[in-house]
């Protein structure tokens, strides 16, 4: 255990303070972890942008997205040893509230995020509830396990879908999660088609393998009708969080398709209501992930399933953290930025 | 067979005439039913209305809702024997379309609908394939069986919504479609309450035995957070085909609630996807009936567990359609209405 860390603090106003603390030790039923990577979430790039400044206030420490090794273990913590390689699931939930007593402690109605609601991953040591952490396998690239946590919430949006092999599946949006869904959903037995109106992201989603359309170039429900031989898809993703999104969502399901609602929509769409009636749609909302949803996401990684190094476009350093979030906002190619904060340059 | 079978047509602009003519003859795989009872549904009030001239033209004999016996039989049907009474599900599939391959029959993208798309049974004697055709126990009362079709799509809705004994559930919309689910949820074991604006109504369901909220006059929302502890309700039904109904089915629903979507939305509502998130809420589509559907509504009707001598608030013989329709459309209480046509007087 260092006795100082070095963290990185969202003060407001896009701008972060790299700065050096106490390295904080862990209590009972807290582990400590030596952070290794921690990727910039699209929600991080909401709190840079002061969208969330209510919620996180402005003296926090973000990230989520990482990994690393444990540093120190507290008191009445089982199964976590000082060494190991792990990622954090990080959600803390209160256990009596009615979605927790229903089974549901990730949608918890006091449901505390770590690194939104706490302090997060962008520092040296993490200090987290013992029963957040997820063990890794030997030998896994660190870089390549911060990307769990979004691998996570992708099988999460496969698993409620309820995908059978070889259903077609349509994912809107191509950015990192939908890139990262349709990964999923390939490696679920789907045929999986992405809708991008970004060139580049587009680009990037066939050379990862997948039947790419541009809805700006090309009328997607029909595209969706040709390849199906007018069934239309099975299953479909919205991941692109706008309207025109939400019309395509329902133009290219087929009879009784799930379509799963994988965007946060701040505002209220418009939604074809008379589609789900005619065609018996079903609409199934997905939030963050369960903790059998972190196991497949690590079992996918350490198979190599996850194309990573295609993913992630760049890796900074935390002193630069500020620059990486600069260039991450005006960048058209990237995908996933990481931030390395002990893992090997 | 007689000879002559008197029906009502539908000539437009609010208009029916009543009219002799010959009885036809059911042709291979068809059945002459001599019908005792016709319900006026939603549907051919909307089709007096002339909101559905396109589809069903100006000579349409409308009527779907029916019991009645078995007059004639054609070549090659199996199972069906004169004398019997029977009732209808009303889908006539085409069995090659990519809904019906996928199992998903009453989906069919050529669906033709009896009674609106062909003619119906409003007339003595109505033809119709053999496979819609569903038998009735010994002795049910044939007024009651002519409810068995509304009963077929309140029995589909509950099963597509999942209901598990002892959920709480908000049937939104307190029409003749709205207690005909409510009352099948309850069969099912779940704790129903109705919201419905309609005074007249509510005091129907009220009667009827259920827990009602009228959400003009209290908050539909925190009435029903009041009432599950916080929770909300597990199943919820949009029958009214409103906006407030759209807005009140996010607001009332549990974390990983089920929403049916009983009514016809024709136009596009917003709708609260941010709460689908949240929540991870399930919207869930529902159109008419499958067989299996047709047989529990068979079973309850027979069980007396449709309070149907409540339901039926109205019965008139076939020559005084033009005035029963008259009548629904201006009544603040009919809930269903009946035309007799061989039915007892």
């Amino acid at each position: 255990m260092p006795a100082d860390s070095i963290a990185a603090f969202y003060r407001g106003n896009k701008h972060f303070a790299v700065e050096t603390v106490a390295a904080a030790t862990p209590g009972p039923g807290e582990v400590a972890i030596r952070i290794a990577y921690c990727g910039i979430c699209g929600t991080d790039m909401h709190v840079y942008h002061g969208n969330m400044d209510a919620r996180v206030g402005l003296n926090r420490i973000v990230g989520h997205e990482m990994s690393g090794t444990v540093a120190a273990v507290g008191a009445d913590v089982d199964g976590v040893v000082v060494g190991e390689d792990v990622v954090v699931r990080p959600l803390d939930s209160c256990g009596a509230c009615p979605a927790c007593v229903a089974g549901h402690r990730h949608l918890c109605h006091k449901l505390k995020f770590l690194g939104l609601d706490t302090d997060g991953a962008m520092q040296d040591v993490w200090v987290v509830p013992a029963h957040t952490v997820h063990r890794l396998p030997e030998g896994m690239k660190l870089d390549h396990a911060a990307l769990i946590e979004p691998v996570a919430v992708a099988c999460h949006d496969v698993r409620l879908s309820g995908l059978r092999a070889g259903e077609d599946v349509v994912v809107i949006g191509g950015g990192p999660i939908g890139v990262l869904v349709a990964m999923v959903a390939r490696e679920a037995g789907g045929k999986v088609m992405i809708s991008e109106v970004n060139p580049n992201r587009l680009s990037i989603a066939r050379k990862l393998g997948f039947d790419g359309v541009n809805p700006i170039e090309e009328d997607l429900a029909a595209a969706i009708d040709t390849r199906t031989g007018g069934k239309g898809a099975e299953v479909v993703f919205e991941v692109s969080g706008t309207q025109p999104g939400v019309d395509a969502m329902t133009a290219v399901a087929a009879t009784r398709a799930r379509i799963v609602m994988v965007a946060i929509h701040a505002t209220k769409p418009q939604i074809d209501l008379f589609q789900f009636f005619w065609r018996e749609l079903k609409l199934i909302g997905a939030r963050v992930y369960e903790p059998e949803d972190y196991e497949q996401a690590i079992a996918l990684v350490a198979a190599g399933a996850i194309d990573a190094d295609t993913i992630i476009t760049d890796v900074s350093p935390l002193a630069d953290i500020q620059k990486a979030f600069e260039a991450l906002d005006r960048s058209p190619t990237a995908l996933k930025s990481l931030i390395r904060i002990g893992g090997d340059a």
